[in-house]
């Protein structure tokens, strides 16, 4: 099938940067990206779909995310940080059964197609209900099983969530045609011990070389961040990368307390920051330092965290909140241009995903696209589209939302999964984990 | 015309407090709400309206725009503040002529309508222009012909715009069965001299008995705010209330460099504080003092500045920011609660712009309502009304927007403006202003 975008805006990529088509031709042959242009392709195409008022972007991509979680939305909002996670988070995941992961997974996948998320990076528990989900679904997925440690008695090759991670791994990384990633993952400082970690770095090493990654939190909090100082001497990240970790490519979530010495390890290792502003912002966890790690050539990414620390996976409000709010905490509005934020979201996630096919429009890219309505008052004037798309559109001007070539949504209709039995799905699951 | 809401959430107001009520009736008596409740009233409808799975709110109040701004959307974004202003802004509202003004007016009426707002303040070139729009719209709007003087040399008596400034009161003041108020109005402390200011303050004071209010700039930057120490030995707080411009309840946009003294003077004089998140931090300027002037129980406000330093005119995004950002940066998640900020969205705006009947939904004020449509997966699970609205919600969940007992906007239908023509007008002055 080969079908083309006629009349649409074009965020198209080109010489490493974004470059505007005000009014082009996308063509999509199959999964994959086959022509861009002002001027309409001399090949016919199976089908042509006019894109008029709507802007074609990169899809978004959306590195950090509990989905699951979803069906802790608002839980325990009025309580403090530490109460609100054993008071109210917990004791509801500790009775999530795999209905309820599924029924999370649901709604997070209703949520992020409909604002234009071709692809996230997802750390929750019973991630295989999460591959089954999308094998019908259609989105990208990175998903890890994590591992942790709560007995320092335990011995690592006791450890029974490290063969369940090499297992994940080998029997689904690549599956659904790549559409599905498996990582590694380490939950954090603070919920392992040296003996397992250096245990886990040794058993993952050979998997570099079959494109494995990493997925961890790191010094989302000061409490965090300053007690693996006392009990390590070392910061975080100074720790993973002693412990061998980083000898995988990996992603950081947070990194709010990052120091300098510790932006130099992540750039020595190839690790790639994600930055949460709301999630880090809600929770009074900080400000990243986010310029820093720009001017350092990090490879910075955008993630939402769990709907229960933000309270939705939205990454328009991420690329907006993350663009005031550091020009607003540092006092100076050139820090975070819009294009930069855009890059986070797009390109930047990709290549931290280990995607090098997607997050930019160009020939030869996979077709994974967001088309914005642009005839909506709040978007006019739109002189230029990087602005409007970082400070003024919301996640509901997305028209359409395209991945490897498939429409999954489209005008308010989702194609690939039912919209109806997932809002039923999360009912259900809500009613077993709340009561009522 | 009575009109029944059945089968809502309602968030009602009651003790002094938002009271939720999960399903009920809300009865409209002509303007006004003459029932709430969560049984059926006994008395009939005219008109029952069902509004399952819908839930009302206060409508919102905007206290700071200028809403044909609209029209400057985004325009010289990648410039720095100063030439941003000399070089993209002011060049273009030296071209703005009244048919401009008309169509930024309805742009601006149209994004607001769509995203809840039922009332605003507005301070901007024109304010006819807007009041001729409204009688047609059926808005409610605090608007204001703001006193300048860039001539240090010329006489008070010779400022031709205070004498408009009064007949604008004399003239239009309560109009449109007191949907229009007019405020006096002073630009800021930079844009006007001792001899104006006093002289204008002695001009309105006898309007104080009429229920005049004043709107004005203050401390926005802290070049102005340190500027203004220099030029007069005081911060424009304790300038503006020598000058005697605080003898008038007075609405103070912006306040992000006020010092615990300013808001003593705040306090002493009834002076509400207008914290316009999104800009201010967009733009650099730094974080608004909130915390410390609800705890001197300043009445403060929400708004959005006009969408050139926005880039939109959306409460639900000021209301989200300014929580997580305050948290954010004073790093204690506690400090802005949701309903905190709510409060400030309708009734301190409402108290704000001299409305007493309106801001709150009980019996006996007037039916200005918004109703968000809850059946979107990323409002659920909504175990709070208030987490929800502030943390999760986007200003297009607003199903409906009522004013004074008139729906004005409907499941995105604009009931008393012509949308297609509103966006033709704004496409003829972007064409007229911008060329091309």
């Amino acid at each position: 099938m080969r079908l083309l975008f006629k009349g649409a805006g074009i965020l198209a990529w080109k010489d490493e940067d974004f470059h505007y088509i005000p009014e082009g031709f996308l063509g999509v042959d199959g999964d994959t990206i086959d022509y861009i242009g002002a001027d309409r392709p001399e090949a016919p195409y199976d089908r042509e779909k006019d894109m008029r008022g709507k802007l074609l972007i990169p899809g978004l991509v959306n590195c950090h995310c509990h989905a699951a979680m979803t069906l802790l939305r608002g839980v325990g909002s009025d309580l403090p940080l530490d109460r609100w996670l054993f008071e109210a988070v917990f004791p509801v995941e500790d009775r999530m059964k795999t209905d309820d992961f599924i029924a999370g997974n649901e709604l997070a996948v209703l949520e992020m197609l409909a604002s234009g998320v071709t692809s996230f990076s997802d750390m929750y528990m019973e991630p295989q209900t999460l591959i089954e989900l999308n094998e019908q679904v259609g989105m990208k997925v990175n998903l890890t099983r994590v591992v942790q440690a709560f007995d320092p008695a335990e011995p690592p090759e006791k450890n029974y969530r490290i063969p369940e991670s090499l297992a994940l791994f080998d029997q689904f990384h690549g599956c659904q045609n790549g559409r599905v990633r498996v990582d590694f993952g380490v939950h954090a400082e603070y919920t392992i011990n040296d003996a397992v970690t250096r245990y886990y770095a040794d058993q993952i090493r050979p998997y570099r070389e079959k494109g494995a990654r990493v997925q961890l939190h790191l010094s989302e909090t000061r409490k965090e961040h300053e007690e693996c100082i006392a009990r390590h001497g070392l910061t975080p990240a100074a720790w993973f990368e002693k412990m061998g970790i980083f000898d995988l490519p990996a992603a950081a979530a947070h990194c709010v307390w990052c120091t300098p010495a510790d932006l130099d390890i992540l750039k020595a290792h190839g690790v790639c920051p994600i930055h949460n502003p709301t999630s880090n912002l809600k929770l009074g966890s900080g400000f990243a330092p986010v310029p820093e790690m720009l001017e350092r050539g990090l490879c910075v990414a955008l993630g939402t965290d769990g709907a229960a620390s933000n309270n939705n996976l939205n990454l328009f409000e991420e690329m907006h909140i993350a663009a005031i709010g550091i020009n607003g905490y540092l006092m100076d509005p050139e820090l975070m241009p819009p294009a930069t934020l855009l890059r986070m979201a797009t390109v930047n996630g990709a290549a931290l995903q280990g995607r090098d096919d997607t997050g930019r429009l160009a020939v030869g890219m996979k077709a994974d696209i967001a088309a914005i309505d642009m005839d909506r008052p709040h978007l006019y004037p739109a002189f230029e589209p990087m602005p409007m798309l970082v400070y003024a559109a919301q996640a509901s001007d997305v028209y359409m939302t395209m991945v490897d070539g498939k429409i999954l949504y489209e005008n308010g209709e989702y194609l690939t999964i039912d919209r109806e039995k997932a809002m039923f799905d999360a009912k259900r699951a809500v009613k077993r984990l709340y009561g009522g």
